[in-house]
């Protein structure tokens, strides 16, 4: 080994989701929306100026955020702008979480939670999820230097209910408190929730100083391909995001993303339909898993966390890999027997269906 | 002050490079290239599929490695992409710089270094630039923990010939040497340098596996838009690169930035064009200032760093700036008699060159 070999950092890479290539196949393991973004997307697309890539992005990303600040009701101040809700959330951590005690999430959640942790040195604690997957509001409310946990959670869908994460946010008032929101604009309509219950976060900022609310571009809105995630905070956790992201790169979020993700924004309607169609297949897939003898925890997002208690959930996904069905598989404690599908179109939640019926009669 | 306050990141907010709006203006202050990017990539963002950034970007970005590889000649091991060069360098400070030993680069140099090191906990000194602004190779023989320097050098745009390049290189094999080749594509053809002599430390990348060199498109490839930065290296060094960068983000470089950004780099013709126009520029610039009573380094770059004898660089930038015509001027000791001109059209030149002709006549 050379001696410039030694002082390489350490790390576990990452493998990241399966990105099969070829036509006709059901990609349901990342977490994509089925359907494409918005037409005004698409046609300011084709309107862009190549011209103007010459000169370096707006660092402030000002359309973008004065687009996000109309749709929810804030002020530019209380909007932060980033390259995917990864960008934020690692940014989130370096900015935040430098009290030197432990920050709270849960045993089962996000993955990247405790990578981040680890990389800028933060201390943390990770409370089991419940016998049903549920966090348990109880187990934040104790010494911490911040709390952290995705609403929808993932991989299980579950959402916990405002009033839970009020009680959270209001027990930890000496600590930010991040709600990442990638797929919270799912919640609702479910089986076990009202329409209007199916709400975000945003709507305890004007109490609460110290709440962050995290949101992505990549699932409700049909842009993972252009990396866009937000923060939503009192103008103090903002301006803080601001000054540590400015001090080390200020150009981050690149001309197309600001200008079409601006125009997705902007486009309410189609949103809310896609949002809606998504929904309803979710609660048509969550009838029909079930009927074919599947548990899962009551997803609130745009994927199901399923199991069958006859059929071992690897050889499952082997068995859909080579129908070219993609879902996704953890290799995990407590998730060994789940697969994460993601919910697709009506027509590629029938080919999967078709195959799950055909699949357990023969086994 | 509530107490996740005290929490908070303290840094020195950067302030960046002003960007002026409006019409009728001449920005010469942030290094952008004053012509628009390939015809292939203009047309290429027409035709673009919309609806496909509805999924995941290539984490891999594997068609733009591809077209960088065949460019450099170079195998797809050898390239990391990220999202600009200041990602890209930020990230190989992450990486490279954990030994502990200081890691050396110039007293004047890009002001990020620094920066970086301080975010990450790396040791660091400084040599200083000798009475010309030149780096003394014989500086960065020492026990070090890694060197890293621009070629050519910002803000002073002077080009370290290539045998001092490998010189520094060789006596370093226990330490990766960073080579920041931000401007090469404008190095040659200056007054001081023939043709031939204006290259890349690619070349030494077959010699040297300590060797990373990193580059923009933000420049010569007239595409700051985009956001997009790469390294070249040995397979090693870019293994170790993309196990941390996937260790924490998978997907940061977006999908317009992969394509748009494979088809700059396979158009050389208009890259080779450009670039001669601008050096052409550069060599006449440097005729005129001279002309003027200017004096600066023999820039290799698409900037002159400028000062005269008798007009405070500070006024000078006021009275530029009421004519909108906008350069860059930093308030630092040894700087702060210069300005940072940045390489226009002709015709934005011949502007700037009409206005100090009247102003120094004034004066």
């Amino acid at each position: 080994m050379r001696r410039w070999e030694e002082a390489i950092r350490q790390v576990t890479p990452y493998v990241p989701g399966e990105q099969p290539g070829g036509e006709n196949l059901i990609k349901l393991n990342t977490n994509e929306n089925p359907y494409p973004p918005s037409p005004a997307v698409r046609s300011l697309l084709k309107e862009m100026d190549g011209g103007n890539l010459r000169k370096y992005p707006d660092p402030a990303s000002a359309e973008l955020i004065e687009a996000l600040g109309e749709r929810y009701g804030l002020g530019t101040d209380r909007i932060f702008v980033g390259v995917g809700s990864d960008d934020v959330l690692a940014l989130c951590f370096l900015t935040f979480f430098n009290s030197g005690r432990p920050v709270l999430f849960p045993d089962i959640t996000y993955s990247f939670y405790k990578v981040w942790a680890e990389l800028f040195g933060v201390p943390y604690e990770t409370p089991a999820l419940d016998g049903e997957f549920c966090i348990r509001a109880a187990d934040y409310v104790k010494e911490n230097g911040g709390v952290i946990f995705p609403n929808p959670n993932a991989p299980t869908g579950l959402y916990l209910p405002l009033a839970q994460v009020e009680e959270i946010v209001k027990a930890n008032q000496d600590s930010v408190v991040i709600v990442d929101e990638a797929y919270v604009d799912f919640a609702g309509d479910g089986e076990g929730m009202k329409a209007a219950e199916g709400t975000s976060a945003v709507r305890l900022l004007e109490k609460y100083d110290n709440l962050l609310v995290v949101q992505t571009f990549s699932k409700s809105r049909s842009l993972a391909g252009l990396r866009i995630g937000f923060a939503m905070g009192s103008s103090r956790l903002i301006r803080a995001l601001n000054d540590v992201k400015y001090s080390f790169n200020s150009y981050t979020m690149n001309m197309p993303s600001q200008l079409l993700g601006a125009a997705s924004v902007r486009d309410e309607a189609y949103f809310k339909e896609t949002v809606a169609r998504i929904k309803a297949t979710r609660e048509n897939a969550k009838a029909r898993f079930r009927h074919l003898g599947f548990s899962f925890p009551d997803s609130q997002a745009n994927f199901l966390f399923v199991s069958h208690p006859k059929v071992q959930a690897k050889m499952l996904f082997e068995a859909l890999k080579r129908e070219r069905i993609y879902v996704r598989y953890f290799d995990a404690p407590r998730l060994e027997n789940y697969l994460r599908v993601t919910i697709g179109t009506d027509e590629e939640m029938e080919r999967l269906f078709e195959f799950l019926e055909a699949y357990l009669k023969e086994g």
